[in-house]
Parts: structure tokens; C-alpha cells; sequence
């Protein structure tokens, strides 16, 4: 309990803020735990001068060589964001020798096999638990729980702003831009929302959770991307109508012959799916092994204190390899090399609003064009009118991304189709690639 | 990934037979993961004339002593279950100087602190993921994820037979009897199902848990427990009327002033609760900590490959503490001696069905007790005739045990109160000790 490890914090904004409070209010259960006294060094922020709560004991300072070249400092914890200069300043840190925490998806997303190489280079550890999941334990969990398994399917509700507008569109009826509005005003959403709502967030969460799960390094540009922007209240209500409910979900898959395939896309999802009664800014992880079978980690995605836990409980596992000295027990887990599936080559079940005249027969014109390009139906409802067409929703059956694009393009040459309103990926348990 | 690590395996039933499995299936990805080949050496099994699958190239004995003087084997895995001689056997092991990995809930919840001494005494690793929860990775994460917290709550479906039965309950209306034939028959039951419908293998867990969770040893005998066999289907449709689900919930809460609390028992839970969906023979495991807020973690509580899916997660584990000399980074966290709460001196809401005499004023008499002692009601509804009586249930709100016990009998002593047919605590998230 003597030892003292002493810790550089770079940015002081929600969870930086998140982070000197849980050391402060549990100051003796972490100690406890980490096996030595843990004291916040300095606090590195743009602007020393600003106003701030919970400064108490703190030392600030702009210039990061007083983090970098305090040798008593060994642990630093990036939470700046963005990609520069975090970047360098965690290849920095690890050169000086200190061990890097971090809650940056972004650089984690895009760096992890350049920061990995340096803590190995440097015997240092690198730690993001909280770059996915917020306070969800999941990064520890896919390295050290479920390594008994070849996992098959990492399914999970990974943005907390767009569960709560699709959360908020399916309880209130209300439309994308009233919600977004909500969201925006609670601070939820920034006022540039389109990190979040286009899926971007939850791509790069989708590439680490993905390189983990399946032991190879995916990069963003390997996640095919595609946001909740047109969703209407009336997909909302049609889902509803037909036992699903629509959320924004990362899915990375794993097939022996297609090799990985990882996307973010909406996607009906069966009511009775355990991510189903994941509401409002609540995230969730789902996963498929083929020993555990099923499993859900769920919890808070975002905010000051659910993300200082995760980053903490990183700090705790830094200093406890300190006193211990086990650095390196677990590192980069993408030992291999693997196929990427694009989404041209995926299988999947999909949802087809139309508008189509309202005459007879049409109905069986439909049915007959997915028919011709092997495209089998589930369903097919007439609905309702709107305004003098009548509107007609299909799901169906798991089926080529190609024939479903070609089925789509001979539906908008018929002259009966007045419009193809919408087109989303329905979950129908089959876990396909 | 030269080393080579030899494992000695005592009991080859069901999760047994599930551990080769694993090791067989998955071998390469285990290999990668833990950085050592890992090899079965002996399997100790009671008869080693008995037929049995998955023994391609393994060695089954009846002699422990071929395993404890195996000097290659490092690490014994213990999946006979029961007290004897499952503890000696582990004491012994560690005493020959191998790590031990169990599922044993039993030993785990009695002799936790004699097996982590030897464990520490010769410096090797004694690990039990999957003595709670199945699958569900949750002792990993108390002790390492969630070091930044200070954990208020956990509160888990950690039976599956129980959960199955009254998910069938509430499905189908049956009653108690009907659906424990329908768990025997489908071996989710045993023979004598005692230890799972009265509460006691959830109670282990809940110990286990709680004394994780708190820091402190909790015993077997600290907790309170209550099972399921009074529930009929009468009080599930109240339930589903007032909109709850029963659960069997392992609670186990921490308060500053009167300490920790630790109780099996059925327990209304309100529908929206991320517990109240846990269906069949799933479990999971909900904790509230003051950073993280809330958190779940859900799969499959029993069965032969997911159990085994935990097992071997600890065994890769101690693999990487032998490639890597680590032992004993985390040991036992039983750091500190708390005050237990008595079941006595907690609060919680309750549902009270009576019978009562069917004539007016019955329900003013009835809410008059309740007042009279101090126990405010939240509603009362008179519901239906059941022979010649009405019957009432009450919703209180949070009121102490001994207030609620007063209540209860003097309503007993009632000319007009013909029976006291039911009394089930009531979640209402207070989450008071």
C-alpha cells in the first residue's frame, strides 16, 4: 500500500472531469484494488485560465512536456479526442516510457497497430476499454472471457444518441428532425450531429470491437457504413406493426468461406432480441461464440462518470502490472490475417417500402418481379393510401445483396412504381454473413 | 508458442465432457490466445470402464494421485462438483504447486478464503468464473472492470431452473407443479429439484457475488433465503395485471449505515426492468456502482459448453500468468470486514394477497391495519370472488420488514381475514438495503 503511482491527465472536459471525480470519491476502494495510492500529476487543458469545478489538489498546465518529462509520472490518460495531437502524444508518452489509457475511438480505430507496437516497443501497456461501450466492460471481456471461443457474430446498439431518437421515434411517433431537435437540446447530440446520425461513431466502435472479436485488424474503411437519417414514422410504425423495432446496430460476422464482414446500417429487429429492450442512451453488446452461445453486456455508452469508470478500471489494471510488474500479459490481439467480406456479398433479409398506382393486380406485379430475380417473400402487405397510390411493404427472405439491388432497380423500371420509399436490413436470426 | 502446458481434468460429466470439447474445437484459436499449447493429461473419473465420447486421445484415471504427482501438469481443472472430496483435492493441488480453475459454486462459497491462502501460500492461481453465471463473464469484470466503483447493488436471475419454470408460468398459465414436471423432463430439473426451487443454489451465487462485489466475505449462511414454491399462478397474474413480472432475484445490497444485505427470494420486478426480460434458462447479473451507473450482464447460466466456455477462459488465463510469470496479480478481494444486515432490518416494498369475508367495508378495514402500523399503501384492489371470500391484494410502499410483519398479523388475527394467501417482496427502485 506504500507505493504511489502518479498519473498525467490530457483533457479536462466531461470525462476528464468524470475521471478526477472518481478518484476522488473513491479514492480508498481504488487504492485498495490497485495495490498503491493513485494521484492525478497534472492535468493538461487548453486554456489554464477557464473556469473549472472540481480543480481541488489539481496542478493544470498547457504544456504537455510537463507531463512528458516528469519522470514520475507513469500512467498518462488521453482524453483530448480527436486524432491530433492525441496521437502523438500517447507514441510520446509510451517513448518517455509511461503506460497510455485512452477513450478514443477514433485513434484507437485508426492507430491501434501503430500504438500497440510502441507499448510493446517501450514494455509500456495500452488500454481503451472505454472507447466502446462507455462504462460497458467489453474490451476486457472479449480479450479474457470469451477466449475459449470462436465467436461468430458481435451484434451491439453502440451510439447512445441515435438509440434515444429511434427510442424517442418509436414511443412518441414523432419524425427525424423533431427528435434530433430533442436529442440536441438534452445534449445528447452535438450541433453537428452527423458523426452520430450518418454512423460513423458506430463504425469505428464496429472496427475495434470487430479486430477483437475476430483476432484481425479491421480499419474503418473496411466498415460499410449507412446512418438512420431516412428513417421515417412510418418504417417506424410498420416495424412495429410486423414484431420489430428499428435501432442503429454495428454487425460484424465471421464466416468460414466469406471470411468477415462488418457494417452499420438500421435493421428490424425481432421485439423478442435481447438488444430489442436496449432504450433510450443505453448501449448494448451482443455476442455469438460457439461455446458460450449467447451473451449481452449492457450498460451506459456514453457520459462523465459511466466512461470514467471504464477508463479507471484501466488505470487500476495499469498500476496493478506496475507493483506486479506484468506488463504485457495480454497485447494486440490481431494475430491473424483475414478475408474481408464486402457488403456486395453479404446475405441478408431486408424491409422494401414502395408506392405503387393503386390498381388492381399490382400487388402480384411485385410479388412476380422479386419472384423473377430469386428474391423468395416472407410477406407482402398493402397498406394504406397515401395520397392517390396505395403503399405496399415486403420483407423478405434471406437473400444475395445483389439480387435484392437487382430486384430494386426492375421494380423502379415498372410504371406501376411510383417511388421505392425505403430499403432496410431486417435481423432474422439467421446470423449470416 | 513452443511451451507446452499440461492440465490434469477431475470429473468428465456434463461440463467436463464440454471442457474437451472446447479444447478440441477451438484448440488453434486457444493456442493463439493464451500463447502455450494447452493439453489434457489425465481425466479422473469415478469409472474408467464407463463408455463415454470425446475421449480420443485422452488418458482417464481413477487414481488422483496420477494427476497431484504429475509433476508436468500446472494446471487442474475441477468439475466433480459437491464438498467431497472436490475442496481436498483442490487444497492438494495447490500444495503441489498447480493453479486450479472450478466451477464448484459449493466450495467456492464455504472455503473461498482457505483455497485463495493455499493459492497465495504457493504462489500459484485459483480461479472461478464459471462457478456464477454459466458463460456470463462476471467475476472478471467485478474484479477488474468495475474496480472504479463503489458497487451499491447487484442483483441477478442466477438460476435457471428457477427462471425457465416461472418464465413458463407467466407464459402459460400452468401451475407450480405442472411446469417443474415440464424443467425435469427436459433435464433442466433434477430428480430432487430442492436445491434450485428453494433458493439455495442461487444463495451460493449471491455469496460468491456479494462477497466480490462488497469487498467483504460473505458466508453462506449471511444470506437469507426464500424459493419459489409458494407461487401460484394466481400471484403471476397479478403480477402481469399490475405490471410485474416474479423473478427469482439473488440481491445483494451495501448501505453506509446498516451494511450489507444479502437475500434470495421472489420478488415482483416492474416489466421495463433490464432483468424483467431475462427469459427461460438465462440468467443475468445487474449492478449498480456510483460511476458506471447501471450495468447487465446476460447469457447462459448452466449448460455444457457454455459452462465450459468460462472454464476455459480461466485456464487461458492461468497460461498467460505461467508464459508470463504473473501470478497472483489479482488475489483474493476480500479486503475488508463489514456489517451484515439482517433480513429483519431492511426495507422493501411487498405485495399481500388475502381472502377475505365478502362484505362491505372489508377493504376500508383492511387498508385501517395497514395505516394503523405504520405500513402506507401504494394500492389495494379487490379483485375477484374465490369460494365464498373476495380476495384483496395490497401494493405497499417501502416500509421495514418488522412493520410489514406486524401488519400481517394482525390482519391474521381478523375475523373477517380468512387467509393470508401470499406476501412477495416488491422491487420499486429505491434499491434501499
Amino acid at each position: 500500500m506504500e507505493k504511489k503511482i502518479k498519473i498525467g491527465l490530457l483533457g479536462f472536459g466531461t470525462v476528464g472531469t468524470g475521471v478526477v471525480r472518481v478518484f476522488q470519491e473513491n479514492r480508498h476502494e481504488i487504492s485498495r484494488k490497485a495495490g498503491a495510492q493513485i494521484e492525478i500529476g497534472y492535468v493538461l487543458v487548453r486554456d489554464i485560465n477557464k473556469q473549472r469545478t472540481y480543480t481541488d489538489g489539481l496542478q493544470l498546465t498547457d504544456d504537455i512536456n510537463d507531463i512528458l518529462k516528469d519522470k514520475e509520472i507513469d500512467i498518462v490518460i488521453e482524453l483530448m479526442g480527436g486524432m491530433h495531437p492525441a496521437r502523438e502524444y500517447m507514441l510520446r508518452a509510451m517513448e518517455a516510457g509511461k503506460s497510455v489509457v485512452t477513450a478514443n475511438k477514433d485513434v484507437v480505430a485508426r492507430c491501434g497497430k501503430e500504438l500497440f507496437a510502441m507499448a510493446e516497443e517501450h514494455d509500456v501497456d495500452f488500454m481503451f476499454e472505454a472507447s466502446v461501450g462507455g462504462g460497458i466492460p467489453i474490451i476486457t471481456p472479449l480479450k479474457q472471457c470469451l477466449t475459449a471461443n470462436r465467436i461468430t457474430e458481435v451484434m451491439g446498439i453502440v451510439n447512445g444518441t441515435t438509440n434515444y431518437m429511434l427510442t424517442k421515434m418509436t414511443q412518441g411517433g414523432s419524425d427525424y428532425g423533431a427528435v434530433l431537435k430533442e436529442a440536441q437540446n438534452k445534449g445528447y447530440a452535438e450541433a453537428d450531429p452527423s458523426a452520430d446520425v450518418e454512423g460513423l461513431d458506430a463504425a469505428r466502435k464496429a472496427a475495434i470491437l470487430a479486430s477483437i472479436a475476430f483476432n484481425t485488424r479491421i480499419c474503418l474503411d473496411d466498415v460499410s457504413i449507412e446512418g438512420i437519417t431516412h428513417i421515417t414514422p412510418a418504417d417506424i410504425e410498420y416495424a412495429t406493426e410486423l414484431g420489430y423495432v428499428i435501432k442503429l446496430l454495428a454487425i460484424a460476422r465471421e464466416s468460414p468461406d466469406k471470411g468477415v464482414n462488418v457494417r452499420v446500417h438500421p435493421t428490424f429487429l425481432p421485439k423478442d432480441h435481447p438488444l430489442a429492450a436496449v432504450s433510450d442512451v443505453f448501449n448494448a453488446i451482443f455476442i455469438q461464440g460457439n461455446a458460450i452461445g449467447e451473451a449481452m453486456f449492457y450498460g451506459r455508452g456514453a457520459g462523465s462518470l459511466p466512461t470514467a469508470s471504464a477508463v479507471v478500471a484501466d488505470v487500476v489494471d495499469v498500476v496493478r502490472d506496475i507493483v506486479n510488474h506484468t506488463f504485457g500479459r495480454i497485447r494486440c490481439t490481431c494475430y491473424e490475417k483475414k478475408k474481408i467480406c464486402p457488403i456486395e456479398e453479404t446475405v441478408s433479409a431486408y424491409y422494401v417500402r414502395l408506392l405503387v398506382e393503386d390498381q388492381p393486380g399490382v400487388l402480384g406485379t411485385i410479388a412476380t418481379v422479386f419472384g423473377a430475380q430469386g428474391v423468395s417473400l416472407n410477406s407482402v402487405i398493402q397498406t394504406r393510401r397515401v395520397d392517390d397510390c396505395a403503399e405496399i411493404v415486403a420483407i423478405t427472405h434471406s437473400v444475395a445483396h445483389k439480387k435484392i439491388e437487382k430486384a430494386v432497380s426492375v421494380l423502379r423500371g415498372l410504371a406501376v412504381v411510383t417511388e421505392i420509399r425505403n430499403i432496410i436490413r431486417v435481423e432474422n436470426g439467421q446470423g449470416a454473413v
